[in-house]
């Protein structure tokens, strides 16, 4: 094998440019794929900027030649050639450096490489294990050099605007203290203090709100999170926020501030202008119009609420819902009264999936006629009631489900999604973002029969609710806003409660004793006696917001060396197993199954 | 207590200027200090950009100054009021708003604060470890405050840098598998492999080799790291690397861009300007000239070899060390000839805890007279020879050390470093880049009775060192550099072996099987079989180069929440134990102390 001993690249491969006909360039990378053709030898040689055609023959560089004999894909090569124009019929308009070519003067043969198990080359059609396996091949795809590259960029650039805007990139501590509210966490063993662990971070929220009481006033970190959750398909045990918070500002400033910043790193990363500032949306409307805290709007269509419409009929399917609290919403699906009685008995199904017991539905034909199986128990003029409030007109399709308001919440949101994807209302490239605010302070558990937190029970209630703290928690919605970016959660906040008394309330509230707070939050509440700003904040989870800049499907995609579901690293095949030493020197020792078989009996 | 509704800050209240005088602005901090005054409250408020004088008066603002009275030390507010000149005699010339106060009309205090355990300013005198468990305090101080945004500003810059040069910043794994070599990790249970474990990362640099056979060709990283070693002053549990690497390129091109980016960094954040390049000194004359792979060379004062002087002399002592392999090296302390005799004991001292059995001295007095316990064993002729070949003047005093190259090496280094401070020497302010170059490729393991890979078994040889690998692996040199500042290692690289062949050569040199390679590093081992291309690297310690670069003893003033050296978080008291469900769900328990006993007997 050869080195590049006294050679410097001219440039990247892709970026070869009609005005360097004539020069002598030095290039290098890897064989993408070689043709022999009539005596000369064409060799498409890859680096991260792109391809470029290279020429042998042994009349320009005879050694070259041979040696071009001999490589196959994946090689990795360095070349010294002069560029020329490629002649009229041989120029490659998908290739960006397709009207010029490398006529090869020396090449050196750097590395050899076996052959790949998949081509190096976009949509190929691998199993994602393998792609996993082999990930450092995977990676070689420019499909997925681009994620990686994009994701430099987008990170890169919010990092810029936040330095701009006085931001501090601090960072906090990975080995940390396990507390047990919140999702699993992961231990770490501690070998000098016997018998204790520490835990990798959730989220730096603790720390955070710590620097807001040491007055660095403007924090932000790209940080790494770890969660021990049963994974779903765009969970990871280890993902990227940014993470920020800020003292003496309110609401209106850090949604003003994440809307610049967005707006910014859409124009220089993807060059997509987005309007700001972005719409904001109260949880209460979204839920009652889209049954969804994170509506997809790039399309409307809204749900009704014709409960009132209802309550008089004798229709006993609806009487019976609205008589035990349910509701009746209905969604027009504009143009779609032409669906075929086959695809409605699949929404019936549909949805069922989501727990609606049942799906109805008005057709208005075009003729004037109506579709409908329900005009029968509520007669044609209230079914045509129906339709006036739902606006429907010739063509359209009303569908109707009746049930409690949370299943009805679901069941019609899946559905609108369902049709809105069928009826090709969703603009792909779009990016349609939304600020889902005033979400609700707590949430009945039913498991633990008492409220607990929506978010943490560090977010402050909104001023006009704190009455209501203790008498009718169901009441209180808080300072609390979402980002929403094409129905999916991009992020989300709230302004922190930084006083004692309105702590108190706040965990009186959810039923946390003093004592019991003490001992889960103890060292954030102590320093909240030491003179707390009013700071408020919010994290992006970056891994999904790359994600749908970049339209792909899954978090994996945009991340170098994921996890598969199992939470294993194909490539290096971690976790594994360790040495007893190991195990020693950290003072714990496996459970075994016979162990486990022990404790039964 | 009051919020913040309605108002919004003016400026920081360091920023105050002389220009605002007359303008009405609105601030918000923490109470530095109030002093009551013929009427009148001083406020001193702060905030991170520093402190304003604010003045409250009945006939300004009574309500104001009924709050002002009530208010003490680090409670939170926010005014309102008019910037005016102070008066001449008033003018407080330490304060950089010094020149100006507030006139407050309005004032929210917006929390209150406990009487913290220190003084919230620069130099107090206080415990670290009450430091660190208030460490939110700790870091209001002025110079905390600074430290991190010093450390915010300088890993900004060299993301800047990189980012301009092609640098792609790639997140790569904290959730990875364990190996064998190096030093102790810390481990991570995984509840879904029962049995099986992760490692945090020593370094990420399996990845980022990876990441250069996936072809990103230029990759950095701001990368935790993790090492479970017994911590010295200057250690801590977890780390933080600024990681580079780079595909197709030399020793020559990562040595300018560093030197470029320190270049910037410390002209833009502390506006010092470097010379580059920095200069290089092999490891071999690293060693024989100042017996340290990372000399402090803001003074000169290198060591000269005086064995051939004295190998013909009948003195024993030095004799016998060199009849058996050592060496008689000096130093010349230029101007020390002075030096009391019970100084001098103290330096037999010194040097004998580097296990230095003796020390001898020259003093060239100013009146030509000779101080030296040895003349009676040399003669006085060949005294005034060593003088001369040490380059002595009159007034200069040599100091002699006879023993194992090895310890000579480390007791004249110690000794040297010692005689610089006693001899201010050293001066605190100069930054002084060295690059050690050519290290020793191995180093011979007493306990284990082979040659070790000095750097990482990846580390490339020297070309014209590779014919000695198998025969005489102490003769070969590696293609590794370690960047020194201020005789502190602050970073180190290598070019890395990229070729099978290479490779397998190397891991037989230091005795490491085909199958043993395969176990510790077979997923890269095999990725390099797919197309590898020449790469290199380094990692700088970022704490420990922001230490320097903000002249402070200890990287715990430039981390923001950094442990003890027991690894205990002294905030948080992590690590800390967990519920017995916590250890059940991930197949571990504890070992407890009848464990121990039992497996005794």
């Amino acid at each position: 094998m050869e080195n590049m001993a006294g050679m410097h690249r001219s440039c990247g491969c892709g970026e070869v440019k009609d005005n360097d006909s004539g020069k002598v360039l030095t290039l290098a990378g890897w064989v993408q794929r070689r043709r022999d053709h009539g005596g000369l030898i064409f060799i498409d040689l890859r680096d991260r900027t792109g391809l470029v055609q290279l020429v042998f023959s042994p009349q320009y560089g005879e050694e070259a030649f041979h040696k071009a004999e001999d490589v196959r894909n994946e090689y990795v090569v360095a070349v010294v050639g002069k560029v020329r124009e490629r002649s009229e019929e041989t120029i490659n308009p998908h290739m960006k450096t397709g009207r010029l070519e490398v006529v090869v003067s020396e090449m050196r043969v750097l590395n050899k490489a076996k052959t790949p198990p998949f081509y190096i080359e976009d949509g190929v059609d691998v199993d994602e294990n393998v792609r996993l396996r082999y990930r450092y091949l995977d990676l070689r795809r420019p499909e997925m050099q681009r994620n990686l590259i994009m994701r430099h960029k987008i990170t890169h650039e919010m990092r810029e605007f936040l330095d701009e805007r006085g931001f501090l990139e601090i960072e906090t501590p990975m080995l940390t203290k396990s507390t047990p509210e919140g999702a699993r966490d992961y231990l770490v063993p501690s070998r000098v203090n016997p018998g204790k662990f520490y835990a990798l971070p959730q989220s730096p929220q603790l720390f955070k709100q710590l620097l807001m009481v040491s007055g660095f006033e403007r924090y932000f970190q790209v940080a790494r999170c770890f969660r021990d959750e049963d994974l779903r398909a765009d969970r990871q045990p280890e993902f990227t926020q940014l993470d920020m918070e800020v003292s003496f500002e309110d609401q209106d400033f850090i949604l003003d501030l994440v809307e610049h910043m967005m707006q910014r790193v859409f124009k220089n990363v993807l060059d997509v202008d987005i309007q700001i500032p972005f719409q904001r949306i109260t949880w209460t409307d979204a839920m009652n119009l889209y049954g969804s805290d994170k509506p997809d709007l790039r399309f409307d269509m809204h749900f009704y609420d014709i409960s009132d419409l209802l309550r008089d009929t004798g229709f006993k399917v609806f009487r019976n819902v609205l008589d035990n609290g349910g509701v009746v919403k209905a969604i027009n699906v504009k143009g779609d009264a032409k669906i075929p009685r086959r695809e409605l008995d699949g929404l019936v199904e549909y949805v069922g999936h989501y727990g609606a017991k049942g799906l109805a539905w008005i057709g208005f034909n075009e003729d004037g006629t109506l579709k409908c199986q329900i005009t029968k128990f509520l007669g044609e003029d209230k079914i045509r009631e129906i339709g006036r409030f739902c606006e429907a007109e010739k063509g359209d399709l009303i569908l109707i489900i009746a049930d409690k308001p949370k299943v009805v919440a679901q069941a019609l949101g899946e559905l609108r999604l369902e049709m809105g994807r069928r009826m090709n209302l969703i603009d792909p490239n779009e990016f349609c973002f939304r600020w889902v605010v005033d979400f609700p302070m707590f949430e009945y558990s039913e498991e633990e029969k008492r409220y607990v937190a929506e978010h943490h029970p560090f977010t402050a209630p909104r001023d006009e609710d704190v009455q209501y703290l203790l008498t009718n928690p169901e009441k209180v919605y808080a300072k609390a806003y979402d980002m929403v970016l094409n129905g999916v959660e991009a992020g989300g906040g709230s302004l922190r409660i930084y006083q004692e008394d309105l702590q108190e309330k706040v965990f009186q509230a959810i039923g946390i004793s003093k004592e019991e707070a003490e001992e889960k939050f103890g060292f954030l509440l102590k320093a909240f006696q030491y003179g707390a700003p009013p700071h408020e904040g919010l994290a992006f989870g970056l891994d999904r917001l790359v994600m749908l800049m970049l339209h792909r499907e899954s978090i994996r995609d945009v991340i170098a060396f994921p996890k598969t579901q199992s939470a294993i690293d194909q490539m290096s095949e971690a976790p594994n197993v360790v040495t007893d030493k190991q195990l020693d020197e950290l003072h714990i020792k496996l459970v075994t199954k016979e162990d486990k078989e022990k404790e039964l009996f």
